[in-house]
């Protein structure tokens, strides 16, 4: 596999959309440094996991050398709603829009990389721009083009007025890619349309359109709807390590994999590996916990993640745990997992691999406080568990890559 | 009949619509001089007499006290065709715009009293607007209402592009009533929607809003389509006196009326007492002396005027017409021509064109009083013409489509 087939398996991952893939793969040979854009709110923002599920994919274009525009919207922002119909949105001060960006910085670096990041506000060019300038803009594009964006030709379907204004504002999201030369730019599913609308005017200004690449939409909680704080059934990034914990912990076994896609930053193949071990048996729930220790990591720190997940077992596992738990570390290469019977016997908890198997096949071992019996059990990188052979033999194991 | 009502009759004289008529009532009752808007296109202005049907109503407004504000829609003007697809629109600059300006004051003069006329240039307020600015206006209005436009409407379901910036004009000509806090705004038919959304958005602003008195489209020489340069069935305003006198004697009875309603600065009880002479047998051609030297005064002088009287009768009557002239109507299918030579049979005039094509050649044949010997010669619908064959045979033609 090339090194550019290898970045755009990367890129596609858990993508939407990618459009035209042509297009990315051209920018990709040129070897330089891209400009990766995506947009965000400038209103209140208090992070949830559905916002990181396109920081992710920011992070991950970080890591392959591109640099990420991290773009707020305050132009809009500050005029507000300008139908004066919504009290809860008032135009913002320039102090509000200085101060939600800072909020944003704290947030953001739990994953981005702050060295490959460029934080924009459109106002700067925007607040430039003169009426005048406005009208050359939206002779850019046709109101019936416009009416095919799927809630725009819905509501005017349905007889619900559309301000003028609501034309303006893709086309106004669109200059930005312009006065940002934006080589990619990233959204939601829901976003597409806006995303295209900033090809075209690059091309009308004569720059190579972006390339557009959509995300899904995270499902929140609930596994139905979209992650939201009014549907409360988000996760925070601020949200305490045990809300966190306990939040993962609670989701079904399939939105497991579906977070793992979209919030894990283990590979694919280790997903795989984990999955493939669910299938034969593994306890989900041991899976979840690597996924809920991830993200707690992420967002507070490792050692956050250890109690957590201690305490998790702990609180179904009463009384059964010694004050003092040796730490054991296993090396893997990287993208391959490890059976049971050799983590026993590597972690000292067996003398051999045929102990280990005898050890199963009596019952004798629990996995994260859990009776395992199957050899077939493997553990991929990452993995932290607490590990019991009988009641004395006992060891938090950890497999780590050594790179 | 009091002041008020006087002026109301004045004020409805030819118009088409007065919206709402209540609140014109109530701003009269006021007395206090009214600020009369008319919007004019920044483009070469060679005025002809449609464009004083608006002149006129402006007119007759400050001889009733009030103000005219005469409006050059320079902004807009300056922006060109933004969509880039007319080279006949690029923008004007700001020198073309002044001197463009200055043509129109050497011609409004003519009917407009200096006075009471301030001319204004709406890139004074709309030139300081800024693109948020216009995203706030743009929200005062629904696409849904810009559709209701006719036009919009009509190209929209027809599935012809309307870029977006043409959603932006109608509210950029209302706003330009805020800016200038209008009390009644003026326009042809054909500007009905955008005069009652400069209202809306008065009144969007917090002012009361204007009275909208939309005046119909002149007719053209032919009757049928609208006074129009590029149809050149027009009289412009420069047009020698000769000319001028000359195309209006050209049309028929029923549209002298019209003119008379529209053009004439007599009231409308002298043009009822002119009505009811021709009625009573007066020739209707001597009336329409009155008309055609009343405007030659107007954009001339009236010793032109009474000359060019004189010379047309001069023409016509070396003395050779006979006091009654019989009228022949010949229909021709519409968007058909017919030659001179069919038109002398068709009327009677000659026997057959054989003899027409004779009498051409021999010089005896004259149409308006010119001699014409050419066979190409073509008359069109609408025509109206006194034509002769030698000294006895004389007939007024008229040329109309049948349907």
């Amino acid at each position: 596999m090339s090194s550019i087939d290898e970045a755009l398996a990367q890129i596609r991952r858990g993508a939407e959309e990618i459009i035209p893939e042509e297009l990315l793969v051209e920018k990709l040979k040129r070897g330089k440094p891209l400009k990766v854009k995506a947009g965000f709110d400038p209103t209140a923002p208090d992070l949830h996991l559905g916002h990181t599920v396109l920081l992710n994919k920011m992070r991950q274009l970080q890591d392959l050398g591109h640099e990420a525009l991290f773009l707020i919207g305050d132009f809009t922002g500050m005029i507000g709603d300008p139908t004066g119909k919504s009290v809860t949105r008032p135009p913002l001060t320039r102090e509000q829009v200085v101060e939600n960006a800072a909020s944003y910085q704290a947030q953001i670096y739990k994953v981005l990389d702050p060295e490959k990041t460029r934080v924009l506000f459109n106002s700067e060019w925007l607040g430039q721009m003169t009426a005048a300038d406005m009208v050359q803009l939206a002779a850019k594009h046709t109101v019936a083009r416009m009416l095919e964006r799927e809630d725009f030709s819905k509501r005017y379907k349905d007889g619900q007025p559309i301000a003028i204004h609501e034309f303006l504002y893709p086309l106004v999201q669109g200059y930005d890619s312009v006065a940002m030369q934006a080589d990619i730019e990233l959204g939601g599913t829901d976003q597409k349309f806006n995303l295209l609308v900033g090809r075209e005017l690059q091309r009308h200004y004569g720059q190579e359109p972006q390339v557009i690449l959509t995300m899904p939409i995270l499902e929140g909680l609930d596994g139905v709807q979209k992650m939201s704080k009014s549907l409360n059934n988000y996760v925070g990034i601020s949200d305490s390590p045990a809300d966190m914990f306990g939040k993962v912990m609670s989701i079904s076994d399939d939105l497991m994999w579906r977070y793992f896609e979209l919030l894990s930053f283990r590979t694919m193949s280790d997903v795989r590996t984990l999955r493939k071990a669910v299938d034969d048996g593994r306890n989900p729930r041991d899976v979840k916990f690597e996924l809920a220790m991830e993200l707690v990591a992420r967002f507070h720190t490792q050692a956050a993640a250890i109690a957590e997940r201690d305490a998790f077992i702990a609180r179904f596992q009463k009384g059964a745990l010694p004050e003092e738990i040796p730490e054991v570390e296993l090396v893997i290469n990287r993208g391959e997992s490890l059976g049971i019977a050799n983590v026993l016997r590597d972690a000292g908890l067996t003398a051999s691999t045929s102990e280990s198997i005898r050890m199963l096949n009596q019952g004798a071992v629990r996995l994260d406080g859990e009776r395992v019996t199957s050899r077939e059990i493997a553990l991929t990188h990452g993995s932290d568990h607490l590990i019991q052979v009988g009641k004395r033999r006992i060891a938090r194991v950890r497999l780590k890559t050594d790179n």
